[in-house]
């Protein structure tokens, strides 16, 4: 019998609910047989076509939710420091995903742990590239070859693609994740999956 | 000793979000010997200052939404339909809360439950003064009291200053539930809100 399909994890380098699903999709999914397939992308063109913009700049939900992310992680028992540059634009770290997923998907995924953590622990400056060549070179990867690799066609059309192709399946917030065709917004939606996954959908 | 505060249930009466908290959130607060103060208002009031606009409207979200308020229903096991009108305007309802929880408490709640329902299970126009009085009719209320009452100005300046008392303290969205200073937003947030009263805050 076929492996059953991943889940489609979508998210944005800088978005803080994404980051905390970060941290606990992959186990989520394995408690259930599945694997996940990490998509990220860039979240502002979905706000775009939503006609909505980032929480932070929305008067009094902006302030309730600067709170509300801390008190999450906290909830869910994962480090999290609200950022000092936020939001910021995560192209650089969404293309060396791409391109590290091409030659090893393990190394992909330890990659964008890495990245989540130096912006949502360490309060490092992800948009910068030096950065994420940093971030990079602490996992072994060529910070000069990943520089040439974000510059690349084929890999900004791919993070263009993975971008209409999210807002295609109706993305419009991160983290969006795609289960067996159903789709939930929001890490406190991870309850809800978690019944679909034990459940076969509800 | 005296009792510990309630709980502050902010909503709507054409939230659907509401609606299923309504169901569920007085039986949580008695878990932890808590009450709930409900304080129905206007959340096209609140819209107006956070610049947002009914979910429904926004492209992309608005259809994630109809499908997600029926499927957290039946994640709760609360019965739900989407109405048939929806949104619409709440004032004759929430005023009418008011005029009762002035007589008493009890009946009040109790009216407020059979307004949600007749809105998301029986799918009743719950803007019409008439479907408010039949409500109202059905718990032994009299109709052309709830009339009159619905135009006294000071019944009209309750449901005012509750609406703004609500953006006052932040509320951008419904439902909005305070717990010992702490905001809350968001049916998804009643397991917070559990642990919250659970540790006395986290």
């Amino acid at each position: 019998m076929a492996d059953p399909a991943p889940l489609e994890f979508y998210f944005d380098f800088s978005s803080p609910y994404s980051y905390l699903a970060s941290e606990k999709i992959d186990a989520l999914a394995a408690k259930y047989g599945r694997k996940v397939k990490w998509r990220p992308m860039l979240l502002g063109i979905a706000f775009q076509r939503a006609g909505t913009r980032p929480l932070v700049d929305i008067p009094l939900k902006g302030e309730y939710c600067i709170r509300d992310f801390s008190r999450s992680a906290r909830y869910m028992d994962v480090p999290f420091g609200y950022p000092t540059r936020f939001p910021l634009a995560t192209l650089h770290a969404a293309r060396a995903y791409y391109w590290l997923h091409g030659k090893d998907c393990a190394k992909a995924r330890e990659f964008a742990h890495a990245v989540f953590r130096a912006f949502f622990v360490d309060d490092r400056d992800i948009a910068d590239l030096a950065v994420v060549q940093d971030i990079a070179a602490g996992l072994g990867i060529d910070r000069d070859e990943l520089a040439a690799a974000v510059q690349r066609p084929e890999i900004k059309a791919r993070l263009k693609d993975e971008t209409e192709g999210a807002v295609a399946r109706g993305m419009f917030g991160a983290p969006y994740i795609v289960v067996d065709g159903e789709a939930f917004w929001g890490v406190d939606r991870l309850p809800q999956i978690e019944k679909w996954l034990a459940t076969g959908g509800f």
